[in-house]
């Protein structure tokens, strides 16, 4: 008997990721793949974009190990959410995108944004789908992350560093941290932003507004 | 022929993880492993602990993905240092703290801080062997994370609130994240602390000292 070793599970998440492209594709959602650590504001980001894109038709996966926190909070803005809970899986894949995709109503919406969880690690590695891979950088983490977190920093096409209004009060050198992320991750295009003061939230809405149309 | 299928990989790690804690009480080194979001704080914690620490001798291993930047700065105090890169891991395991033990000079340090990757998720699964685990969560990624990374809150026997300088212009509500806390760690004994004023350093410091002089 032929006992078969499934060799590369990075490879079955591919297959399913592809599947959901197609299917997204075909549904015309243009769809945001939302990467931060714990904390950096992706939720708060998330609304302040549904609120920035007025006129498109939003949906949002939400993507927690536990709780259903931030799909409440989400859900007051009137769009369709659909909770994900990992149980302990420290990242979303396609599979689980793949489940949340049949209950969301991919015919009413334009965008689709789905928060992962919140890890700087494991969620740069699998593939959902996605249009666009966005990660949520933070002033009060520091401006030396992307030489830690090399994997998440170069896997991403935008960089949107929020909380911006904490600049005055921790150290952050905004310069060392573009020329950090331009070393390594020519091609993202970088936001900077505030969540509280609502301070570069337009030009990134504006910014995806034209991704959206372009596709 | 039987095929062997090495069912619980947990079950390796533990195994080299009491190893591990044989070897550090035999030498009689009181061991931390500290775990925490990106950019929580904790290579500042590690240096305002080892200042606080005064008399005592330590010695630290820094776990990161990429990068010695963290260790240079560790080294600068001239306490021992050993760098782990994991080079793409998502957590600091058993068998990577075994080979560290063997570049750290064991006779000479009673106390030994062990930075983990800023992971909020996986490094809460993997024993290293330690003595205490220590979260050092931080104010400006907000109270709800207790609900949001149950299983690292769960894990851990001391939570460090950093970055409380930061409360005037973050929205936290302390009781909040108190309540939070007790909620699913009842035993976990909390500080609050501020790298950047020193604010809670020395309480801190001297519950661990108990600590270490209890064992």
């Amino acid at each position: 008997m032929e006992i078969k070793v499934l060799k590369n599970i990075m490879g079955v998440n591919d297959q399913v990721a592809a599947k959901n492209r197609e299917m997204l594709l075909w549904s015309k959602v243009f769809t945001i793949n939302i990467m931060a650590s714990p904390g950096a504001g992706k939720t708060s980001t998330v609304l302040k974009t549904i609120k920035a894109l007025k006129g498109i038709k939003v949906g949002v996966i939400e993507g927690d190990i536990s709780s259903t926190i931030d799909a409440e909070t989400v859900a007051k803005t009137g769009v369709p959410v659909v909770q994900i809970n990992t149980g302990g899986e420290c990242h979303l894949d396609a599979n689980m995108i793949q489940n949340a995709l049949n209950n969301m109503p991919l015919d009413e919406i334009n965008v689709l944004m789905i928060e992962n969880v919140g890890n700087l690690v494991c969620p740069a590695d699998f593939k959902l789908g996605e249009s666009l891979k966005v990660l949520i950088a933070s002033v009060p983490e520091g401006d030396d992350k992307p030489y830690k977190y090399p994997g998440m920093f170069t896997a991403v096409d935008v960089i949107i560093l929020n909380k911006i209004d904490l600049l005055p009060y921790v150290k952050f050198n905004m310069a060392a941290f573009t020329r950090a992320v331009k070393g390594i991750n020519g091609k993202a295009v970088i936001f900077c932003i505030s969540c509280t003061t609502g301070e570069g939230v337009n030009a990134w809405a504006r910014w995806l507004k034209k991704q959206i149309k372009g596709t």
